[in-house]
């Protein structure tokens, strides 16, 4: 496309050249010569800039098929550290069956597993409880009155909460002490 | 940069047009308003090649960003959701110790619980028992005779798999009927 709209141009300076301009010699020579040497070096740039058009295209292409591989691989990842959670979990269950007495300990062991697993991922367990409630990471579900507690001390942990400041995953629920 | 090399050319242009060269007439100076037409197409066409490279380098940047943030984003969703699995685990360890009896049906739930959470992220229990063994899918731990199964046949599920054939996540580890 650049290259037709630059055609008439060249057209242009190969008519010029002709018998009645002979007398200005050298000069108007050189003046074709840097006129040549101008056309290579435009073609050469509008080149490059295609090339470099065409390179941001395939690199927008594959960052979007890496963006989307990487959101499958990280997925898969995640999941698959669940797993001997839910397989320990089948194992208590067999267990409970042949032997109820035993249960909670397994279910204990359970529960600490799935735990690490949130650890490891970035999201510990909380330790919320005689906290001071803050709104940006907690979640007040009740408010009661308490003798001992300062007001907005943390009561109970109703539902806990994971994450860290920076990663939070979800807010506690908690129970809060009644301001004065 | 690439102005600075065009510099020594331009420079003589200038130069040739003498007094000397008047004799030309019109036909030279048609050669000279092509030169600095040619030069503006250069400069014009450089630049574009320059703002093409800097898109493609901050393209780049970005893209490495939005990486880093999907599987940021990815990681939490699918870790979100095995919180409430969690919940429910511990719900049946508090219930647990005040009525062992109910703890299994309990714990099913969670379980049934648990597959729904993977079967939603593309990653289902996988249905081996009594197929074929096929070791792009399948870990045989063990291999055992059999009377009624036939050769290669699936006979025990030790570890279960999950995902599908296209987006597999664990292969299940099976005991397999010995070959006759």
């Amino acid at each position: 496309m650049t290259d037709q709209e630059r055609e008439p141009a060249a057209t242009g300076a190969a008519m010029s050249s002709g018998p009645q301009e002979h007398a200005a010699g050298g000069a108007a020579s050189q003046v074709r010569d840097e006129t040549a040497e101008l056309r290579a070096q435009l073609a050469q740039s509008d080149e490059r800039y295609r090339r470099a058009v065409a390179d941001y295209d395939n690199l927008r292409k594959r960052m979007a098929r890496d963006v989307n591989r990487e959101r499958e691989d990280e997925r898969a990842r995640v999941a698959a550290r669940w797993l001997p959670v839910l397989d320990n979990l089948e194992l208590a269950l067999k267990h409970a069956t042949a032997e109820p007495a035993s249960i909670v300990s397994g279910l204990e062991a359970v529960r600490q597993q799935a735990l690490a697993v949130l650890a490891d991922l970035g999201y510990p367990l909380r330790a919320d409880l005689n906290e001071a409630f803050d709104p940006s990471r907690h979640e007040a579900v009740a408010v009661l009155p308490s003798t001992d507690a300062a007001p907005g001390t943390i009561l109970q942990i109703v539902r806990p909460g994971y994450g860290t400041d920076e990663r939070p995953l979800r807010p506690a629920a908690v129970v809060v002490a009644k301001d004065a």
